[in-house]
């Protein structure tokens, strides 16, 4: 099954504890569609500009990720984001944003865009999102937002959300967008917006998942050392998207599934900068992550070994 | 197989989002010893002053928990602590605390208490709990701490790390601790103290547990309702002894079950003031939440489904 992910190509400037790097590739939909290359045929729209290289380019065609409906803006920069994490490695500080040809950014889908059996809205314009999303009759369709949309297109945002089957965000966002602090209760109000499943993202925490009739949580893969967590969430999309739409299913137990392969694939995204660790990774590796999820997370069945207390004893 | 715990035994006044509650029973060692005796006999040793009365000791005595070395200082009262939490329950704020007879508490052993089988340090002064290590020759000792001895007592602390078999604490204590921000670094720094196993309280993401050669996570039992998480880690870390002590036994698969039960207990806890939730609890509720915890984290195994990329495709 083919997947399209329409959201931003950018480069990306980023400062860690552990080093930094100029104009690097980067972008939401970038990151998806390298990861959920792993599993499955990738389409992608966006836009870039002139800065935009062979170099680039590259990346995208060892990967076999379809970008003829990459748009290209002669005479314009590509969006720029640069930003720098402390030794919190959860939070980003952004220096710069630069939206350049993005800020203009109207998707175009074409015919075989349009066919896709499986979609994911990155984080764009709520507006924008819904404009792909009519012109789609995918499987599923996935979403991301951010604290911006959610605080400032509310409205926009809810009128999107009746339109997706899946979304995927950040605990923070979940609860904002929920206006409820407790994960469980957000999750359920959340739920009444549209989506039939919610996946939060935890960072280190892990990942859970809501339906109505279900609950998952998975913990992170344990790691000694997070380099660039930048866009670890958009690689985790992709390996939980890419997975699915390569077993075309969406029960419980594919869903689950799905979750660890996303979660293993950001496991690795986070050990260097850009994508340069999910380029050269094998699926040797990816399958020695997911049963070293398995192991840690394992346990037996048990009945409570019963203590006698009975009155007056 | 029999418990010891040391620790204090308090009077509490908590106010929570969700209501407040004067001088009510608490204390380390309360809450530790009601969710042992669930598993197994269970001996407290302690003080309290002339306002521990007969309905404090019928807590006890409903759970067949021994206090008959629980010493009583006449003309005094019992340590006192005042507290609130905000919306996020994770952080309590202080209002005030008393020590009382606690100030000058030394841990007194009966031999009944010296021939332990497992033996629990709740959070006390380090000295005095190496002082109760020296006189007892369990299977298992086990200890919590807290961020003013690791500030303040270190050497005395790492010192006492070194006959703790077990080192139960929870995630902003196991960074200072090891100095260390990544956990897994954390957590193999805190294994050369001396304890061959670490678990580390996460509150609502759950725990993790570090061996040499081991490492488990879970997470924890949603709940959409926190109402008190006062005694939540003393409350963990009685079922996670209770359970190895009716086991016997310390493999892998023990010791993994033993913090499923540790969790299931917390999650009770938690849904009322004191032990108020304990005190009613049945063997059924507990099965019941040990199931649903399996069932919220399993996943089939499964291999990556091979996407076939070759150079020049």
């Amino acid at each position: 099954m083919s997947i399209l992910v329409v959201g931003s190509v950018a480069f990306d400037s980023v400062k860690t504890p552990f080093g930094e790097r100029e104009h690097i590739l980067g972008g939401a939909a970038m990151y998806f569609s390298v990861a959920a290359s792993f599993f499955s045929d990738v389409r992608l729209v966006g836009v870039v500009g002139d800065d935009f290289g062979p170099e680039h380019e590259a990346v995208f065609r060892e990967r076999k990720i379809d970008i003829s409906d990459l748009e290209r803006i002669k005479g314009q920069r590509s969006f720029h984001w640069k930003g720098e994490y402390g030794f919190d490695l959860n939070i980003a500080r952004t220096l710069d944003t630069q939206l350049n040809v993005f800020a203009d950014f109207r998707p175009k889908l074409s015919d075989a865009a349009r066919a896709a059996d499986y979609v994911f809205l990155a984080n764009i314009q709520p507006q924008l999102q819904r404009e792909v999303r009519q012109q789609v009759k995918p499987r599923i369709v996935a979403a991301d937002t951010m604290n911006y949309w959610i605080e400032n297109n509310r409205d926009d945002l809810l009128e999107t959300l009746k339109g997706v089957d899946l979304l995927i965000i950040n605990e923070a966002e979940a609860r904002e967008l929920a206006r409820e602090s407790n994960l469980i209760r957000a999750a359920r109000r959340i739920l009444l917006m549209g989506p039939a499943r919610l996946v939060v993202k935890r960072g280190e925490y892990g990942a859970v998942m809501f339906s109505e009739n279900s609950y998952f949580a998975i913990p992170a893969y344990p790691l000694e050392d997070v380099f660039d967590p930048t866009g670890a969430g958009d690689t985790f999309a992709g390996g939980l998207m890419g997975y699915l739409a390569a077993s075309n299913a969406s029960d419980e137990g594919t869903m689950r599934r799905a979750i660890i392969y996303g979660s293993v694939m950001a496991s690795f995204n986070v050990e260097e900068f850009g994508c340069d660790r999910l380029r050269r990774l094998t699926y040797e590796e990816i399958d020695q992550r997911f049963k070293t999820i398995k192991t840690i997370t394992q346990f037996a069945d048990s009945d409570a070994p019963r203590r006698s207390i009975s009155a007056g004893d």
